[in-house]
């Protein structure tokens, strides 16, 4: 084995040969595997399941969580979340069992009524614009398409967007907000810098009502002893003046259960009074038995970081095993592919040769390995370096990674021969 | 006691005097009850504890329900509110923990883009009207008066919504729905008889895309041993060739616990799979541990009819007190007010003297016992002859409901007296 880029024609013939060879074993074994998606695996849904037994359904005042009401969330609910945030519980929503709703219902309200810093509904805007870091999100671009959002791609950087892009982007008032998961983003498992914090709370933009979504999704999902921050972005916010600016979000997806936690939204308590009213047509509650059931059994920020610890026992050894598996097999193979080293979240970037990434996702998906899409991490789905491939090593078991991530590099080869051969 | 309307001033004005001094004797108790919303009572709630229950939590196919997807709803919940509604479970959609919020959802859907059968946007008309029939259930009016629309008062009668003037407002191309609660309607109790089922499924509307929003909230609230029933609004709709004109919704709310149920809306597959389609980019799924959970306790329709007849062990007896007293106490004294007797459901309606149901009110909560707000269930809070009065007898306990519905009468007695002696 040797660098793709300075062997013969005949030497990568030969090489794309033996691979294919290779290759064919792996459809042989006729395998299933789905690694498109961040799924917790089995063994990290078993670490929550004591939430379940039974607890008295009263809150600490006595009321019963098991009636209607209280749409703000329980005063307990609203407090832990107060806590994982670092933020005043009178500025936490506590929402349903899925934080993607939550962002979804912002946008269609900025659109339909505006925000309370709006000088009209978005919808009546002749052009609404968001920003969207590359690659990012797949399900926070949609939501933006969906509403017929102009997507302008900004390029990550390892310390989150490219600020000199989005200071020089938000000078056009038709450019509404940006998305952000700021700690171990999706799909690099960047981490914003302080400056970068810093930049976007106090950026002037044109627009006098721009919205940071602030996802959190990862903010207790750390994965090495070296637990990472970001600076508080509501703090800092308001210490430029603009504490209208950030939407944050969070959910106990994947601390409990994926599509049975609890969701809850951080704001400006303006904010969140505008938020609670236009919600109060919506529904008279969230579901506050699965809020108190949550809160009895994580109890506090610190608990939540204990428990996490067991789920990083399950995972850090699969994101080991990826990476350990594409720098064994691919770096003697030459600048074929490249990929992050995350210390947390719950996806590794692999960037392949140009062009080679659909062709990637597409071997491996004919020997029964399923990616994420090739390109889904971008607006449009289009990747126009055709090379960012997202992996989430989370579902399979050790067992089935170990056999995905091999046919994965041997396919990145294959893909990268092709091309040079072309 | 005697008649009112035919007392002598005199007569009234010694009447008063001791019904102020009863009346008095209930502001020494400083009573705080409240019986403003259908809650149902502590009893109640406990009904359903076995439900959480630890449970295997895979799906009859062995789909792990703890983990992300199946947005349309878990295969056996579809099944369950198949059979509760009388449709295919290809005719389900498993909602959230709140019925309200998917109608909120619905009437979103047509105003940002419409439905299937809708040639714009409802954004788009110059004017959306919706049809009221009055009274009503508040949260429906109130979530198409958030949505601007013009709503349309039409008087219910015991059968239902009065179908001539509902066949005549539909010739107006601006008219876009109607709110309907068929069986033990919010709040007189009455029920859709099949003529206007019928009438409903088949008048033409102006509008290609006018939509029925049947909530079909009392379903199996049953209260005595005549179980009521509908025709189902689907099947006669497709008879009459409007098949995309129903969106059936439904929740377990009032069937084991308010706010932490599980909603379903049914609907021709068409729709289905248009609101589907829709939802994706809004969230990954709904909570299923908790359809899940809903199922394996209740089983199927003949699980839950078992299940709500505990319910009506505790409800009946409350509803007969209420009745009761209103009659012990009221009919001696003229006809200073009527009720609604209802087979099920959650409300009676007290229709008081022409003026004074909001005295009335106000009598009671001065009294310590709050009710819903006179007027309430009409558009924008306006009973134009102030004359309804909501009682939801759920949630007092019987020794609270005698108090309660005792001075009900007195405040009845002496709001009445007062307007006779202006």
């Amino acid at each position: 084995m040797a660098d793709y880029f300075k062997m013969s024609s005949e030497e990568r013939q030969s090489e794309l040969e033996q691979l294919r060879k290779v290759y064919q074993e792996y459809q042989s074994k006729q395998l299933q595997l789905d690694m498109s998606r961040g799924k917790p695996c089995t063994q990290q849904l078993d670490l929550s399941m004591d939430m379940l037994n039974p607890i008295d359904y009263h809150t600490e005042t006595g009321f019963d969580s098991r009636n209607y009401g209280v749409l703000e969330g329980l005063p307990e609910t609203r407090r832990f979340f107060a806590e994982l945030l670092d933020v005043q519980p009178e500025e936490i929503i506590v929402g349903g069992n899925s934080s993607l709703q939550m962002m979804y219902y912002l946008i269609d309200l900025g659109c339909r009524r505006g925000f309370v810093d709006s000088p009209r509904p978005w919808s009546q805007e002749e052009t609404v614009k968001f920003i969207c870091p590359v690659p990012g999100y797949d399900r926070h671009f949609r939501v933006t398409e969906y509403f017929g959002f102009e997507l302008i791609r900004v390029d990550m950087t390892e310390n989150g967007p490219d600020m000199d892009a989005v200071e020089e982007l938000v000078q056009d008032p038709s450019v509404k907000g940006i998305w952000c998961v700021p700690l171990y983003s999706n799909p690099d498992g960047y981490v914003y810098s302080d400056e970068t914090v810093r930049r976007l709370a106090a950026m002037k933009t044109a627009a006098p009502d721009f919205k940071i979504i602030w996802d959190d999704a990862y903010c207790v999902h750390h994965l090495t002893d070296e637990p990472q921050h970001t600076l508080n972005i509501l703090q800092e916010c308001r210490k430029a003046g603009n504490e209208l600016r950030p939407l944050i979000q969070c959910s106990t997806s994947k601390i409990t259960f994926p599509g049975a936690g609890v969701s809850a939204v951080a704001a400006d308590e303006k904010n969140v009074t505008y938020i609670l009213k236009n919600m109060m047509p919506m529904l008279i509650s969230y579901d506050k038995m699965n809020q108190l059931r949550h809160v009895r059994y994580l109890k506090n920020k610190q608990g939540v970081l204990e428990h996490m610890k067991k789920h990083r026992a399950i995972l850090q050894p699969k994101f080991e095993l990826v990476k350990e598996t594409l720098q064994r097999r691919l770096t003697p193979c030459g600048k074929v592919a490249w990929w992050t080293d995350p210390k947390g979240g719950y996806f590794i970037s692999l960037y392949v040769e140009d062009g080679c990434a659909k062709r990637v996702v597409e071997l491996c998906k004919q020997a029964g390995v399923v990616l994420t899409a090739a390109g889904a991490a971008y607006p449009k789905e289009y990747d126009p370096n055709d090379h960012h491939i997202r992996i989430a090593p989370s579902y399979p078991t050790l067992e089935e990674l170990e056999t995905a991530s091999e046919l994965l590099t041997v396919c990145v080869r294959i893909a990268v021969l092709e091309k040079l051969m072309q």
